[in-house]
């Protein structure tokens, strides 16, 4: 018998990138065999991309609720023990709550769902079983960015005093600037895409990194949302003021519209012994200042690293880590977690991680909205 | 006869650091011959160093205003043509006015003054007469920096849509945390650093730098600052938002507390068809980032850099420039307009640049006491 | 019925790294499905390395003899298609040989041989069947090298005139200098090795990557290598001079004692028109020069790269690809070959390469034994 | 009475950017008053540049001989102390000689003369009395380099066993594939350049750095060259192995063909402990690499630093040195020697350092020429 965990999948068919990009993850460290799953809402189009995978077609599904439906019928040691959901965000929430009620382990993209009401009601009903849930926040899965969240951890830094996280794109840019354009793009409608663009989409990244990396929960926010023309409803840009307290603040700086920029996440934490700084487009080295000592780079799989560092590194120093590796870290924790072998705390984005960050795209939108005022968060 | 500008410096005797940098500047070019001055208060001191220099002794003063009213009898072929001022920041302001009211080109350290009114009652002193007066915010004197300026002026980003300066540093953290120092430290002692430490320090160099590169008036300001301790009076950290108008917007993070930051002083300015990122620390490289075409990056001293650029390297390109250069840089401005030589803007920082900075500094306190409201600027 | 490639493997069980990169890499692109294999001598460790992975027992077989027979008494259409070899040097050649001479397609890992006359066997079996071979020369499959290799072929940078390759590891240096350990490590026996270390392991990579970047082909080469002591027999450090011709020249440098170096790969190429470089350690950016124009910086996904590099990237650009992907991506080229999908040249390393690089290794340890003299390759 | 010391330079008139580079440096750190000197050869050129510097014309002279006979009149506490010669390279011996006879201190450009024996010569002379002689091999004057040689004379990377050092430029690219340029342009005439261009001009920069840092003599070189025309005679590229051992070996490249470099000098030295890394284009930042713990960044004026190093940095850490700066420490370390003030090893380049690196360039030529044969040095 096979150890792998057997995993299901609802999305990601056609040309899906997320799809690749899940279905390489779950594959990277041998601890899961995709068997079914319903890649498409067309049937034809389902049934052509599962065939392409080689999967069996007893366990292709028309439709989520018939996956369900049809896998509780199944003995338990021949069920899905997973099921990712890629699809779009406002299927998250129906798919995820269903999944939840017939306790399959969840693997969601983010954002987790398009309202935090829908997020706390996952949130509940996954307290009530014991089920792994990940938000795959995928950029936590860098082994370097791991070390960074164990060093601040173990106290290296110090007590955390100044935080700035960045996440700046440009694909906008040639969008936001033509009418006909900006007015019919699904991504600035409102009713397909949420009361956020740019926080939304990759604030919350920021967001999340930030409390996944401090352990620590912003208390309040003030923003000033970019929306560039009057007639676009949503935010393409926007600073939020954070604060974790009147003594350690820092800002969340996001945007959509800054020309040229590819996808530019950027952390610097600094705390009253030492500080970090971390840039996702060269995601190998990690950045050691303090007040005294040359600066320090940390690179992954060396030895000098930390054992939830080192397990997430497939190969030696030197090799770089790309996006693949680090979603596929994420699917291994999910792993370690459901197979009970030892398990890092961090290890993947819960599903609390993603009830936070729809707390935090709510919230900020109303500070803007209320004219720049600070909010509980 | 020598083309030499006579110059005369106050303050800058000793170990001064600063007086290293303004004498290397104004021989850099050799347009500038340093002919007296007072370097210290103390006379002794003083005369000492002077010495040190090789000055004629005839032109080394006891104090600014014996300085003054001895220059004023020579004649003019004879007297000094600038004087720099590189005293504490209290005595900026006494000794602008006197050499204004007399006459003088001068080239002032900044901050301009302690306080915004003073500012103002200096740039209408100037404009009754037409003496150059250049602010020394050093940095935008750097070629590259030149470049940026000129290229955005020419349109290559187009209109201003996102603007995000930094200027972080760490050195006051060691200071901070140790009660009797944060207390007894001049640096952190309103009467005699006046309302600010960080935005009065550092955070104005980088709102300078913005208005200098794009030529625009930033018009409200909100802001967020900490002083960790509450015993502690001035904000030794802070995140500003600003905004050019509701479409325009952007941020101005400065700390003294980025534990381990150098001197860490970013630009990052998007307009709607390209963007600009530059850093102080690495101040040869001009990334220049469009929609569709690969990233450029520009290095002083090439060919296919603007003339306003070009005047100011010195050698060919894959020679850095540093610090010394920038300052040099700018005494050549000055120098060009006394002598009337082709003269750019922007070659100097004005009078007119060194008060928007007072006004900056104050309406950014002010915003952070009133609990982080907009004010005007 | 899929359309996957039915991928069986030799070798890569229990922990090793190479295995875990293949398989990742044969799932990347849904093109492979692992069906079988040998890997691991011991039987028992076999099954159990296989069960883990989830395949049929009935095709998981205790040797390469018995794998190669009982494949070639299944039909074609159940057959495996394509066979990886990752056991150690030694094995390759009897094993690609057998897979050879019964018509199945081969990924081999480098060297191919321990020999340059083993190679030339194995090639010109290839030559009498269609079969696809490819050599895993890894980083040639980054999509940024690939666009390299693509704007050379077009004469971005002219005719070729000057190269650099470096490959720098410090990873011997404990060793070396433990009298015990450099001589039992059985990376410095000769009887287990071959007749190189340095240039055998890494050396040969970065003459592979000229060759590939630039078609064409050394013509001579003079090399001194480095043994640190006279106790041991193989080099670990060495240069090697290169000529294409008189007037196109350059040199390889590679080194396992450059201590604290990682796997810092390096080019630097060239031309009359413009030069490039790239480095391995930062896989996701190449920098272009030319005489009268900024630097550029390409970078993977973008829209202004060619179709040969964009057919292997995943993700949109600013998601860094790592060496996982580069693995991929060769995988892809051969799956491409095989299912007659549009190939581009290039697109895997072949057998001819693999070649090349055992009498490159030859040839350069000649060229020292005998005084550092030029030799023709 | 003026500390400074008295200088008088020859040639670097006119546009000489090599003259501004001198002048610059030499009012660095207030150590120097230029007093007079022979900048051109054209009397009434030389004249006028005199007074633009603002300089007494009784010690303006209209020749080298003039100059010396005028000034050996004058009584010593009046006389130039120390004389740069920044003259064409044909003038260097003459001029140093008459200047060594008479018993001033020179700083000298580099290359020091035009043949090895010339520069023997030189280095008798100096010997019988004991004047300061710097030749000016401009980056030593960096304050990381300074920390650099610090570190390795104090054992920190242990045993040198591998080193490699770079200067490449591109700038003759556009030159040499132009017949008629390439048969007229003065810097490839061997009548005016002398037996090399690449080796001489820049070769010997790379070798000069790697002596100045090791504190140990390369005792073998063998080169290869490259001409790329047949019409031309000089030397454009090449690549020198060196030897300091058997064990101890190493390459030094130089090209001015690597088209799109501009000042490309690089610097990689690594020991049994450790290894460092430095480029020229970026010379704030020190690359210290060890086996086991994570690669440091070490910038110029840190507390963490040397004496030596730090003694030579102006302004707090985080202001960038360049180019300037550099030459100005070199000045200043003749002055401290001058002056008998505390003076470090390696302060200023000397007098043998220019030997040797005369000596290297008639040994790489001679090695090249006769087939790529290990000669001594």
């Amino acid at each position: 018998m096979s150890e792998k965990l057997r995993l299901g999948i609802l999305g990601g068919g056609g040309d899906s990138l997320i799809g690749v990009l899940h279905r390489v993850a779950a594959n990277m460290f041998d601890q899961y065999k995709i068997i079914g799953g319903c890649f498409n809402p067309d049937p034809q189009e389902n049934k052509k991309f599962a065939e392409k995978l080689g999967l069996n077609p007893n366990r292709v599904y028309d439709s989520f609720e018939i996956l369900i439906d049809s896998e509780m019928k199944l003995p338990l040691e021949e069920r899905m023990q997973v099921v990712s959901v890629l699809t779009p965000n406002f299927l998250h929430y129906p798919m995820a709550k269903k999944l939840l009620e017939n306790g399959f382990n969840v693997i969601c993209e983010k954002p987790l769902t398009t309202s935090y009401s829908e997020a706390i009601e996952l949130e509940e009903l996954q307290k009530k079983n014991n089920t792994a849930f990940a938000v795959t926040y995928t950029y936590t899965g860098y082994p370097i960015v791991r070390q960074m969240k164990d060093m601040i951890k173990n106290g290296v830094i110090g007590k955390i005093q100044k935080v700035d996280m960045q996440y700046y794109q440009g694909w906008i840019n040639p969008i936001i600037h033509d009418k006909s354009q900006r007015n019919s793009v699904w991504r600035l409608d409102p009713k397909k895409a949420g009361i956020s663009s740019c926080i939304g989409d990759i604030g919350t990244h920021a967001y999340h990194m930030l409390e996944y990396l401090t352990d620590m929960k912003v208390k309040e926010v003030l923003a000033d949302l970019n929306h560039l023309y009057d007639d676009n409803e949503l935010d393409i840009d926007g600073t939020v003021l954070i604060r974790f307290s009147n003594h350690s603040k820092g800002v969340i700086r996001a945007s959509q519209i800054a020309t040229g920029e590819e996808n530019n996440l950027t952390v610097a934490i600094y705390g009253d012994k030492g500080g970090f700084r971390w840039e996702q487009e060269n995601p190998n080295y990690l950045y050691y200042l303090t007040n005294d000592k040359p600066l320090q780079v940390l690179k992954p799989g060396n030895p000098y690293l930390s054992e939830f560092s080192l397990q997430d590194t497939k190969l030696p120093a030197g090799h770089p880590e790309g996006i693949f590796d680090s979603m596929g870290n994420i699917y291994n924790g999910v792993a370690r977690k459901i197979k009970g072998i030892k398990n890092f705390d961090g290890g993947f984005p819960t599903l609390e991680e993603g009830v936070r960050g729809m707390k935090f795209i709510e919230k900020v939108v109303e500070s803007n909205a209320k004219g720049n005022i600070w909010l509980n968060l």
